[in-house]
């Protein structure tokens, strides 16, 4: 059997702020070889976003299919810790580290589950990345690319972000929102504010086009989704000089979309907000991710049934937050995320209550029981 | 006799740029002193906008006394220039160097139709600052204190500043638009883009501020004056996270104003908008200047007479423009301006046509004469 408490250790004493890996794959690829799982670990991309080490194990074959998705790597830990952020410490019943709850402790409770549950049916595999909380250029993606190469595809997958709030088991993700980046540039004629009239002046045009993007209702939401939300994040100018019109002005927005919309019918809409007020106006655009939804069904009572059965809670099936790996995901098959509780995640004394690592390993042996078959062991 | 285009060339040399006077005022000194003038100078303010030269010379006494202002300082030379801006130069009828037009120019052709009438009645003045291109804040106001502390109030002032535009006499000032400048900060609450509920975007309350006063009609002009103009010259967030919602955003405007608004008023306009979209937004605010107007009469009448004999032109009275000194001098008597071409100042290889030296030289002579009364020697 394998302590989810121990294995978390070693994998928060290796500093694995993305793109590094300090030896957290090998440490992840170790304990899998040992239950049996035949392991396959690549390096991908180069400075400055990689490279990246990533990795794919599987144990048993044929259908059913489930995969377990995680990450490796670690947001950087920031001054002011109370300890050494990469020197795990128990303090009460708190394990403190960075990456503790995102998501080496899920990590740990996975392979701590797959060991607990070996005679299953079918194919059981973790897809790991080194790049989840960097660029995400060569991570998941890869991973989906080599998988694909070699004809693998899970059948459903299921995600260990810390998506738990208040009480480990009460939040699963069914999707997530999407999101798109938008720079807007508005070129003018500088001149002096004495003569606005040989000037034009690009601000004006700017903050026409910020007040009428921002007063859009997109939509109303769904019973899965808020609403889609757009927030001005940046503007810059630039002009030391009282006296002059400026003759450029840029803004940065990002749109958080549920799925009635499409990142690149959100583009075309604020480019036609652009040029109608600024003709010379530009918009430079980035889609992190579509919007993605799992259907309510085979999957999420999987996982909900499971957290009842450990917890006695009913989890609520939400689809807020940030994005993840999930959207890459969710194109190859279905998707839900479920970890351990957020409150501390890329935080300063980032900590996972070692009770709830332990929940966490019993909830992901039952979904593994009931998704592929096998009893417990131990 | 004193020759214009020598004494501007030696004004030229001196590299005068503010607050630096780099023996300036000991050029224009010397000069008045030889005819007659009693001349007072005095330093003023301190580093980094100081010390500054100021220069105060009168001749005659009794009423009535008309004055002339002007300053000695000029703006930075820039780079790029085909000679060196600050050694004068002849090429085909024009002098080349940094203060040709603005206004060193000018002040040259005052002292030498100073020179051309020695006989006047009542009391002739020059008022030069050694801080006029810079922040103006020890400069003119020093010298009208200084004036002041003594009894002395100019009956009419002519300030020589380049006010013609495609030919010598085309246009005169007889007064400005005020200017006041604005810094909007409007604090939010820093926060992430997926959660905007627990946020607090500045940036949308910005730019509807902004949006509104941009719409404004303050006012639609006058006989003498254009309409009123609001310019956003900077905005400012800082942000350079692309899924933050930033903590402050920051907006600064100028108000060019005509003889219908007041400094303040439009400050409390402008605030009132800042609080009702975001009641903790604050607004400091700075007046360059009110606005002015010297309704045309007497002295407008003397210039423009004066430059029909000399050029056969009529003078337009304009109160277009940047803001200049003639701001302060006209709290304390009727000011008009008149004086050079202004296509090259503040530009590279300034320069002032000679002819134009001399014909500037015979109207401040008719003007001097017919305001004190005196004939033309030489
Ligand atoms: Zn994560
Ligand atoms: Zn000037």
């Amino acid at each position: 059997m394998i302590d989810p408490v121990a294995l978390t250790s070693r994998l928060i004493a290796c500093p694995s702020v993305t793109p590094a890996d300090a030896g957290a794959l090998d440490v992840i690829a170790e304990a899998l070889e040992e239950l049996g799982f035949t392991v396959h670990s690549f390096w991908e991309g180069g400075p400055p976003d990689g490279p990246v080490r990533n990795l794919f194990a599987s144990r048993g074959e044929g259908g059913p299919h489930f995969a377990f998705a995680g990450h490796s790597d670690v947001v950087p830990a920031g001054e002011g810790w109370a300890t050494d952020p990469f020197e795990p410490i128990v303090r009460g019943d708190l394990l403190h580290g960075r990456g503790a709850v995102d998501m080496k402790g899920a990590v740990a409770a996975f392979i701590a589950a797959a060991a607990r549950v070996s005679n299953h049916q079918g194919t059981l595999s973790l897809i790991i990345t080194g790049d989840e909380e960097g660029p995400a250029s060569h991570g998941t993606v890869a991973l989906i690319d080599w998988m694909d190469a070699r004809g693998i595809r899970p059948d459903m997958c299921l995600v260990g972000e810390p998506t738990s709030a208040a009480r480990l088991g009460d939040t699963i993700k069914i999707g997530r929102r999407g999101s798109v980046n938008m720079w807007i540039e508005v070129p003018g004629t500088q001149g002096h504010v004495a003569y606005p009239h040989l000037a034009d002046n690009p601000v004006s045009r700017l903050v026409r086009i910020l007040d009428e993007v921002k007063g859009w209702t997109l939509d109303t939401g769904n019973r899965w989704f808020q609403p889609s939300n757009l927030e001005v994040t940046d503007i810059a100018v630039g002009n030391p000089a009282t006296n002059v019109i400026p003759a450029a002005a840029r803004a940065r927005l990002n749109i958080r979309f549920n799925d009635e919309q499409r990142g690149q019918d959100l583009i075309d809409r604020v480019r036609e907000v652009v040029t109608r007020h600024a003709p010379r106006g530009t918009v430079e655009a980035k889609i992190s991710g579509e919007a993605f939804l799992t259907e309510p069904g085979t999957l999420s009572t999987l996982v909900t049934d499971a957290i009842r059965r450990t917890t006695g809670l009913d989890a609520e099936l939400s689809t807020s937050g940030g994005t993840s790996d999930a959207r890459f995901l969710s194109k190859i098959c279905p998707v839900v995320e479920f970890g351990l509780c957020n409150a501390t995640m890329h935080k300063l004394d980032e900590a996972v209550a070692i009770p709830d690592l332990h929940a966490l390993t019993d909830i992901y042996a039952d979904i593994i029981a009931h998704a592929l078959g096998g009893g417990q062991q131990g």
